[in-house]
């Protein structure tokens, strides 16, 4: 039984392991309709859209389609592997993109990874395009990158890495705290992580509410007035979460914390760290693939809610509950600007989705189909 | 009845007027294997790659895949439309691609007409692409951008407007002068159109052989050493057609005249102007969506054989013939350099499809399935 649900499995992975996605004519194509999908039929769709160019919304895949653009530099916690190796998750984005929202998405990996020419390059292809998925671009480019894009384009650019991850870890809290009858204005928060995801994290956190919050960097501590001086977007960040206490040891940092938000590096933590949490305590250990302390260790350590980024344990916080709903929304109602207020109701529409948040389920399923259309609601 | 029928027509307009196609996931989501599409399990296969770059053609869709790029500068024969407007055009070619040739063809359509940030901007997209089909951008910078990006990168690259045309016209000229008993060494051949196609369609009948080449632009024949001094691509091609004599008028030219291949504007000529032309006349008049003369006019002049670019007249001469086919071949070889030898061989295999041609049979129809295949055969 076993060898063969090895074997099962073994075929299964042979089977992913090429191309995940595909490109399909909506139409059969038959003499009949050729000269309409086809020269000569397209060249009045052509000249319809060159009178009015908002017409290629309705008349090309332009409203229902989205570029995941990477240049590859931070693909999963993997590192800097370079435009080749961040094609399969793209691609695996794509497969949720579609099966979760209806959206066409196509993965374009850079092989430049020069903000400048990034940009140009992105800006350059935007025009075919309803939306601009920003993924697995590395702090601090990724900020700069986003805001120009932001700014210079006319169609929706959301660096996934960024919010997708801020606004699936505000879902989880809101439910979180739920379950351990805590106030998010006075829990003490530990961030793991200063780059894309820390740094949105953080923002989003203290919008909603958060008062105390300290974010590491893998060198101890962001302090805005200590003898660690930071520069750039962790200044800012540093600044924003009002820490003026240099700490070394995440441990150290943990010793009567209330919830614990890592996105940075696998197998961080020990049982013991969590131990020294105040209690009722949460631990969100979301590093991809190994998480910074797996979900069985935390809970030995004796935290309340545990989750990561993982479909194989409880409690999976993943952008895929975000992005696809984020983009239909953007799409639907031809929206530019992602707002905070937007990523706040998105996380609450997530949230709202379980009925009585326990302590092994505080976010709905990723394959919800309910999700993507919650969350694309924040829109409305 | 005829109520009726239009009524379907319009149907079947409005039902095609949007996308023409989508990007499908390969495998239905589940639970089961969410973990394998996505994280964890794609952290895998970017390991892969990232330890062998050329595993990217195996383990993701590069291996099949090509981007169809354009600027919109010339959108088939209505001219420089921009981005938005091509999109149809490119969306049509990607639902041919598929059909005929299961290959997974994405518009990138560029909202820039500069050759040096054009050729930035395709090179920094290529890593995810296995082939780049280049399309609709207008003489002379298609000639630099295609050189360049076929020098610098690793892929095949393929400007379909030149070679796509230039094969097709080779393959229906091959089986014309059959039906008309000609040698191509012999005839006296007039091009209108001095652009992408034109030039491209003249280098290749040379190589074949022929030997008495005129090309036009809108402002008459295009001469080597004579009064009208022409410059750069169009000097070049000037020379190698050997002709030395001015001519205005491209009715002039036609006097006495075997074969005329129009890649240029509609309704150029009238049917007096066939009439003048040598007995056993072969008119190619593929201008888009309107051609030179009508296929009926042309006859009515006294032209043997006739053919047009569009699928509702007999004798469709279309790079549809060619474009699945050659990236077909070009994938599944992993050739980057498509040659002259491949393209004649690719132009034969075409012809070679038809046992006996006629008049109104010289090429095979677009959708016939074993095309792609054929051409893909000269890459062996």
């Amino acid at each position: 039984m076993i060898q063969n649900s090895k074997f099962k499995i073994q075929n299964s992975i042979k089977r992913i392991s090429g191309s995940k996605i595909e490109i399909r004519s909506r139409n059969k194509l038959t003499k009949h309709n050729l000269p309409l999908i086809y020269t000569p039929g397209v060249a009045k769709l052509s000249q319809k859209i060159a009178r009015k160019k908002k017409r290629v919304y309705d008349l090309t895949w332009k409203g229902s389609n989205v570029a995941i653009v990477t240049d590859g530099s931070a693909v999963l916690g993997l590192g800097n592997l370079g435009p080749e190796a961040a094609l399969p998750v793209m691609e695996g984005k794509a497969a949720l993109f579609k099966e979760l929202a209806n959206i066409d998405a196509v993965p374009i990996v850079l092989s430049t990874q020069n903000t400048t020419k990034i940009i140009e390059t992105v800006k350059n292809i935007a025009s075919g395009f309803g939306g601009i998925n920003l993924e697995d671009i590395s702090a601090p480019r990724c900020f700069e990158i986003e805001e120009k894009l932001v700014r210079e384009l006319d169609i929706p650019v959301f660096h996934d890495d960024q919010h997708g991850t801020a606004i699936a870890v505000l879902a989880g809290l809101i439910n979180a705290l739920k379950v351990v009858k805590k106030d998010i204005s006075r829990v003490r928060i530990v961030v793991s992580g200063a780059g894309a995801a820390g740094t949105a994290i953080t923002k989003l956190l203290k919008k909603y509410g958060a008062r105390n919050i300290i974010v590491f960097d893998s060198k101890g501590s962001l302090c805005c007035r200590c003898a660690r001086d930071v520069q750039g977007a962790k200044k800012e960040i540093a600044c924003a979460t009002n820490n003026d206490r240099y700490i070394k040891d995440l441990g150290t940092a943990l010793q009567g914390a209330d919830v614990f938000v890592g996105v940075s590096a696998s197998n961080l933590l020990k049982k013991s760290d969590i131990s020294k949490m105040n209690k009722r305590a949460i631990v969100f250990a979301m590093c991809n693939p190994e998480p910074e302390i797996s979900y069985k260790e935390a809970k030995l350590g004796g935290a309340t809610v545990v989750a990561t980024g993982r479909s194989d344990f409880p409690n999976q916080i993943n952008n895929a509950l975000v992005f696809p709903g984020i983009f239909r929304g953007a799409l639907d109602t031809r929206t530019k600007i992602i707002s905070d207020k937007i990523k706040i109701k998105a996380a609450l529409a997530i949230a709202g989705l379980v009925k009585n948040p326990k302590n092994d389920r505080i976010v709905p399923e990723v394959l919800d189909k309910r999700v993507a259309k919650a969350v694309a609601g924040a829109f409305r």
